[in-house]
């Protein structure tokens, strides 16, 4: 049985919306945030204490991207969803660069305007990080804005693993505030993620999983 | 033909050693650094302006480790330089891990070190994120070290883009002074990795096209 560590509403949501999107059996053990600080033990368990960590036989991940991406040959070896793109395939590379740069290009600005707009003690905020990467985040959009005029999902034409990637960047940027700044066709793309029944099960798993475990069941970036 | 737009020993290094491993043709397009400031025009080829850039027929990609991905199977489909790992190795999900952890854990932290405690004029650097951000790097390393503690690469026992993705972090990191930090095991590996044929053609090769178009051949983010 695969086991996910998460925490509400963290990156380890891509994964556990990929394992709803596939209908795959999974643990999911929800961890208060940050569990560095709330979970010392955790470190025992995942030594960088982030999250998400996945454990699958002998293999162990902690990139929430390349967990979707292993996920889809695990349980859809055929691609039957369709949640990954071929080779051959001419959107292939599209895929690719959707799984990436969702984590790598429009997530990880965001934690800074979290960590120095929120997160960090007041002598230690720093406006003009989190102003410049609010910034650095909302003009990176405009990649996938221009994906989006001709396109309904970001590669081969259909939901893959790729909007899940870049669909969790745009819910973190709800949990910022940042929706009324999205281009409108980002805007109208997320809108059209979030009426997905992964995206719900996903949702609703979570909020089960914290409550039966004790877990505040909000988004742990804003408690 | 595949076009590579590649700034000296920016991240476009990791496709640009990728393609070099894979002895693949390819035309390389040396830009000044940032090329947003100091060439305009590829903003109209590149609306984010950033580097790398891959131009191969209708695909266009920006994120540097997704690229190796999609050239190993662009160039390698059979896969017999083994430059990836495939789904039914047991390395498949490490090999996944470290594509993805190269840029977005060990790469994009550095990015912080370099715009604030270099790029950014005096009145606007900030000593304290530039000094965490190299705590956050250092401290993320603990994975790659544990990993080489009984194995000579990432993943599968063999040299794959999950090296190079890894690799192009840790050469960051000499950029940046930080050689002197990495822990035994990662800087060890980091020395065995540069004494790969493939890494000083990509070398040579970035040399060689700088100066042929009339672009400094020093690092981009020390000149």
């Amino acid at each position: 049985m695969v086991v996910l560590y998460h925490c509400v509403s963290a990156r380890s949501f891509r994964p556990l919306w990929m394992l709803e999107e596939l209908g795959a059996p999974y643990e999911l053990r929800v961890l208060p945030f940050p569990p560095r600080v709330h979970a010392r033990s955790y470190l025992d368990i995942n030594p960088l204490g982030t999250i998400p960590y996945l454990v699958d036989g002998d293999t162990r991940m902690t990139e929430s991207a390349a967990i979707c991406q292993y996920l889809a040959e695990r349980f859809d070896p055929q691609n039957q969803r369709g949640l990954a793109v071929r080779p051959h395939e001419p959107g292939f590379g599209a895929w690719l660069n959707g799984l990436h740069q969702g984590e790598g290009t429009l997530t990880f600005p965001q934690t800074l305007v979290l960590r120095y707009g929120r997160f960090e003690p007041d002598e230690r905020k720093q406006p003009q990080v989190a102003e410049d990467y609010t910034r650095w985040f909302l003009a990176r959009l405009r990649w996938t804005e221009a994906l989006l005029q001709d396109h309904e999902f970001l590669s081969a034409g259909r939901f893959t693993a790729a909007d899940i990637s870049v669909g969790y960047a745009l819910m973190l940027a709800g949990q910022l505030g940042l929706q009324g700044q999205l281009p409108d066709a980002v805007s109208a793309y997320w809108a059209r993620l979030q009426q997905r029944d992964g995206y719900r099960r996903a949702l609703a798993a979570q909020r089960e999983a914290a409550l039966a475990q004790g877990v505040s069941p909000h988004d742990a970036s804003i408690d």
